[in-house]
């Protein structure tokens, strides 16, 4: 999605994205980060709403029911006692919200001559990890930054999801240099699917997302990879493929846990 | 190396490497997977050598001493109280050796019609994290199928290690798919470099090992990568760039230890 800066604007494009991708007979429906609100930290607190009224979080209730579909909702601007967070809300096919991750690695970076962005001076962290079930197993969701942080997808993983979605708005100078390789390799060392999903492109804008939404497999390959426009697409995901990579290249059984652990507190 | 089935000749090989490498002032010289004995199960026990007696451990350790220089023996068949390991032995500039690495996950792998290898029929494991002190910062040693498991390098960096040497013998179907992406994502996860050495690929023989000994650095970029031959080569490697990189995209100060833990045991 190319985000604009109406937030009605926003919603009503993406109702426009899920009666397409509904069509096409999508079982799961994933947005980009902040894909109600332009990504700057001007824009955070004014766009952000509360679960209990917010208009964003009951459309994407209302959608995920009416279409009898799960919607992972990119993410948006949370207002929770006083703080702001950049939060995706999970439905599942009734519309009942069944998790909410809250990104816990804030963005403060400081490319020298670059980039700089600091999404601390807005934005309060979240402090737990995120996974939910499905009829296709389990599920977590990340938030563009926490991507940087295997512990994270490591622990997501063991704890049995199988495909982690990742609503994210890397950079001109962090996309090209990272975005592919980041994919590739938490797919690969955990043997899951990551699906990662951007906003498109906008040079008028302050921040140029670096767009590229892509998904990649349990061999460390990319499934898809969008550029940097905006685009939709239903794409297949063979969950058998886990199995057999683990099978191939038996890492989880080899994993020496009596040397080292790795554990969620 | 291309190495061959008589260790004397391996060894006669690697002196002359020492020699070539000596003229071109290398500080650190190190050597790839098995560089002394042909990488199949039923060479490993015959080869195998212990640390008081080992032919080619007294070499290593005499060249470091000569030649006032680091040497990481890549990883010989190391013979201790009847069993074999796959071992890299690392001398310091006085000849003393200042760690020993047993490569801790066997590589027992069966991709279906492409590559089957069980190092567990003959080799025993190591228990131990491998990490020593140089005048230019702490370093580790890990074995081949030791860097597909994040958790090693995560922790090795977590103490120090700026820089993790990987004698490793990949395979033409583990080689092309996974080899550059490993290394490049360790590299950037933990902001090291990462130094991988291969034996040369030779087709006459059982095993066919990928070769592209590769340094990928903390930008997560290719400094260098050799193809499938037989080669040397002298690489500076710049070390503020860790910092520089660190400074950039300060992901170890945002760690959330509060969330996860990871450690040795």
């Amino acid at each position: 999605m190319k985000v604009l800066k109406d937030k009605k604007e926003n919603i009503f494009k993406a109702r426009d994205f899920i009666k397409k991708l509904v069509n096409e007979n999508a079982d799961f429906i994933i947005f980009p980060e902040m894909f109600n609100c332009p990504y700057d930290n001007s824009f955070f607190r004014e766009f952000s709403e509360d679960y209990d009224s917010g208009e964003t979080i009951k459309f994407l209730s209302n959608e995920a029911k009416e279409n009898n579909i799960y919607i992972i909702g990119g993410s948006i601007p949370e207002l929770y006692d006083g703080k702001v967070y950049n939060s995706s809300f999970v439905f599942d096919r009734k519309g009942k919200l069944i998790a909410k991750h809250r990104k816990i690695h804030l963005f403060d970076i400081d490319v020298k001559n670059k980039i700089r962005f600091k999404e601390s001076d807005v934005l309060s962290a979240g402090n737990d990890i995120t996974i939910f079930d499905t009829e296709f197993g389990k599920m977590g969701v990340i938030i563009c930054y926490d991507i940087r942080f295997p512990e994270l997808s490591r622990i997501m993983a063991l704890k049995g999801a199988k495909i982690i979605f990742v609503p994210g708005a890397f950079n001109m100078t962090t996309g090209p240099a990272h975005w592919e390789l980041l994919f590739r390799s938490r797919a690969l060392d955990n043997q899951i699917y990551m699906v990662g999903v951007s906003p498109a492109r906008d040079m008028d804008f302050s921040y140029h997302a670096y767009g590229n939404s892509m998904i990649t497999d349990p061999w460390g390959e990319v499934v898809e990879r969008f550029d940097e426009k905006e685009n939709f697409k239903v794409i297949e995901i063979d969950m058998k493929k886990i199995d057999e990579c683990r099978e191939s290249l038996p890492y989880f059984k080899h994993r020496r846990t009596d040397i080292y652990s790795i554990e969620e507190k």
